[in-house]
């Protein structure tokens, strides 16, 4: 019995410290996974791929740390949820729309989605827009906009 | 009585939704706090300072993003505690030390320590070391190890 109490994420094996970043923007390790099939159903998006830097891996966190990307002329669907969304600019420009607000994101700029915002990111120009999009380990799926 | 029952964070001012870089590596409406004066007393650290991003303004997510930042031959204090980091290099170059393990960590590089395990952040080389920590809200104080 008292085996059995040992949580898993004590026996398995530990998260492995370090994802090195390499020029492509990929990180070692982390799977990309194209965003059609990695996020939820439903909605419109386009160019857009995800790598889940923490979170995948058992990490004792309460949030993910994510890296999209979207190609030029990509976008992610226009959509709301309960939870918060951190956004960190990273590679390229984007615009995102929050509610009825737009504004322009670049590298290292920082965006605070809050709950219940409907919002949508975008490539501008030519240059794919990369961005680390952080969340709650524990929140609730996505849902399009369809207005 | 109704009314009273509004919890502070709705009737609050909502957290602007952008905090722009500057190429100084300052945030727009982010504080530049010494880390000396922002962290936990004890230890030892040295050219180091600390901006909040996200978890000052009742941003309603359950971790906290801040970017530090060590001057040439700055350190933080060795020390461990029960919640992890997630640590992502952003200015420069530097040194993590992770229990008995060392790491180079550069731009892009993320590094997770897990809970307990002693560590400690250096700058390697003239220019400083700048990178982004990513902590639960809920957390316990760092301890210094002595050792």
């Amino acid at each position: 019995m008292a085996r059995k109490r040992v949580s898993q994420s004590r026996t398995r094996k530990p998260p492995p410290a370090v994802r090195r970043f390499k020029p492509s923007f990929r990180w070692n390790g982390v799977d990309l996974e194209p965003y059609k099939l990695a996020a939820h159903g439903g909605g419109e998006f386009r160019g857009a791929s995800r790598q889940v830097l923490i979170g995948n891996l058992g990490e004792q966190v309460k949030f993910h740390v994510r890296y999209f990307e979207l190609q030029a002329g990509g976008f992610t669907s226009l959509e709301r949820h309960h939870h918060a969304h951190v956004v960190i600019g990273l590679r390229g420009r984007g615009r995102v729309q929050v509610a009825d607000q737009k504004f322009a994101l670049g590298p290292m700029d920082t965006i605070y989605i809050a709950p219940g915002q409907a919002h949508q990111l975008r490539t501008s120009g030519a240059e794919p827009f990369g961005f680390f999009c952080i969340v709650d380990a524990k929140r609730d799926r996505p849902r399009s906009v369809s207005s």
